[in-house]
């Protein structure tokens, strides 16, 4: 079947429901929900959860951003090794709240790779999807930035957009993975995704400011 | 005696000898000085290593950086908020490998007063010391970039520049400390900065990347 | 009388009613304007405009940014020379739309100063205020960003913020002057906000946009 | 033959020997050259001389860098439709010394498309000119930083970079043409740079500071 592969990835991004002490209780609730209907989920939280949450969670973290450079002097910068030491397995790249420059998504994606980490790179369009498949990341996730936080699924308001894009990524780069981001919030929008050829999803207020947690995961998940 | 209120707050960088583990271990050795020598001593570790060695060391932890934002969808930033969750009390601004726009230098210290996180403000030369001083930091670090990290102090080579900026502050804000960075090594460095009025120092190559950080350490202060 | 020494700068933006031919257009409405009310004028056309309005119209041409480098490799950049050659006498700095680094404010100042271009530092409250006053610009412009655009004058809706720049900054550089931006369309707008101490106004909108641009700047000059 | 179609773009940077008057001369220069040799030759200066040259030079003027921008409130920024009214007919894009994000390069072509200005993407290595090929530009650009401004041209030093260049790009966008910068000075660095299947190149100093900007031009371009 093929949702066994599918991914979800869930966006702490700075909410202070998905922060320190809250970081680490949702992400094992997303550990206990990834067991329970054997989905492969992830977490990224903000960079001083990282390591908080790896050593006490077992699940998948990624970094929010890396930057692209080398170790050395670069106070108050992200460098790849040391999100690694802390435990991330992968990063977030180019995300619409953190766009990057051409050149350094290139850089960041081969940093990345030096020291294991996987790489989700963030789109807004059928252009800078294909763009960004040239570069080889593990996934790209295309989020339509007008739908961000809105809770209106790009799966049903723009389907378009993610027909396109995996048809653009297969054929430049087939193993590249194609996620659906911006305003997945239900069951029905992630399935929506699925039948439109995404292979996986990339969440965050939908899930993080829901009133229950666990409960608004769960009913995105059920249905697989 | 002037000297107790002296304080040496040392700025890991992203360099590979103070980074995950080994990042740890120079807090231990920091924590150690500063009990020894009654040296008022701080760590500015990279992010994904705050939580860790603030479980673990009872030593000030100071972050690198933080961003001027609030909580909120802000994904790949620093959140004064988390930093602090995870054991910072206080976190570098405008250092040279990081500078600011004056709005958000402004608006980061109005946020990190917020969250109960302390203020270094990093300048470049008189008139930027002068412009931070007026923002009312707790502390203004004078540096100029030409001699971070040649191991030529600044206190030597450019003394007009730390007396000319104890000066300035002391005028507009005397309750802002000036400290002394760019080049200082040994404890003759430290001690022609204090001479010169500055009221502690900022480190960083010349203990992180010596053979012996203990030993480097050990000679900076225990001419105090 | 005070006044008589009143500068008016008019911020061109992007705004495509003060572009090319019609910036041309609108450069010589206000040497008219200046003309017939005895009132200091000046104009901030995109760069692109400088030299076209500079060589054909006799009024002060301000440029809308620089960049703080010397000439060389510096490709899509704002060289301060190649302003002031293209018939430039000053330059804002640091506009809300345009905010610059702390360490960049200053070189900028001083590079404007090299190649005698005034300078013009918007700022967005009375801390940064103080700060850019310390950098000792020709001008702070300060411009609560809140009512850029509006309509709503800042005179009118804060004047405490007019009031507290103008204090603020003649206690640090008495020689610095200080202009009112934000929200400045009317004939009473202008004249409180002199009654607040402020040394003349920075506009934009209110007369660019305005459907008879030359009506709308009688109207904010006559009563001088 | 080929070479008809070559074309040569000359990079003015912000160098004081093709700014103002200079940069005047330096474009008449081209146009002779041009008429000459019957190539066709484009000069890109900074924004505030466009419309001088291109008011009086029958020669295409690009811009150095536009802002991915509409008409509004963007003071500062460099609006494509005041370059394209100032008398460009195209513009550089991404340059090594103004890397833009990959958002920006996308969103910056379609504005350029929609006023008519020609555009040509700079890009770093193989990967990134692949990537940059995707948005379908006019042209793409390759220059390994590391060679610019050298002298050492990318024809010889690392002529797998142009050929690898060439190749990627006609396979994803056969309409896009690909040039090859950083170190061309000589005639012979153009010579092989065309054999390696380059569609024309884009220069800097090796002509501008030249002693004798018209000798090194002609030797540049009289093999062909």
């Amino acid at each position: 079947m093929r949702e066994n592969n599918m991914i979800v990835i869930l966006n702490f991004k700075c909410y202070k429901e998905a922060m320190g002490e809250k970081a680490l209780t949702l992400a094992r609730i997303c550990e206990q929900i990834s067991q329970e209907y054997s989905i492969k989920m992830a977490v990224a939280p903000q960079h001083p959860d990282i390591y908080r949450i790896s050593s006490s969670v077992d699940i998948p973290v990624y970094a929010q951003h890396i930057d692209p450079i080398e170790v050395g002097s670069h106070t108050g910068y992200v460098l790849p090794e040391c999100v690694a030491e802390a435990g991330a397995c992968g990063t977030l790249l180019n995300h619409s709240e953190k766009r990057m420059k051409l050149a350094d998504i290139e850089r960041a994606i081969e940093r990345a790779r030096d020291v294991g980490l996987k790489t989700v790179v963030c789109t807004n369009n059928i252009p800078t999807t294909k763009a960004a498949a040239t570069l080889l990341p593990d996934f790209v996730a295309v989020e339509p930035p007008e739908l961000i936080g809105t809770g209106v699924a790009v799966s049903k308001a723009n389907p378009e957009v993610v027909r396109g894009s995996v048809k653009a990524v297969k054929e430049i780069a087939p193993n590249v993975n194609v996620l659906c981001g911006a305003g997945i919030t239900t069951g029905e929008d992630f399935k929506r995704a699925v039948e439109l050829g995404a292979e996986g999803i990339l969440l965050a207020s939908g899930i993080v400011k829901a009133k229950d947690q666990r409960e608004a995961l769960e009913s995105l998940v059920k249905w697989l």
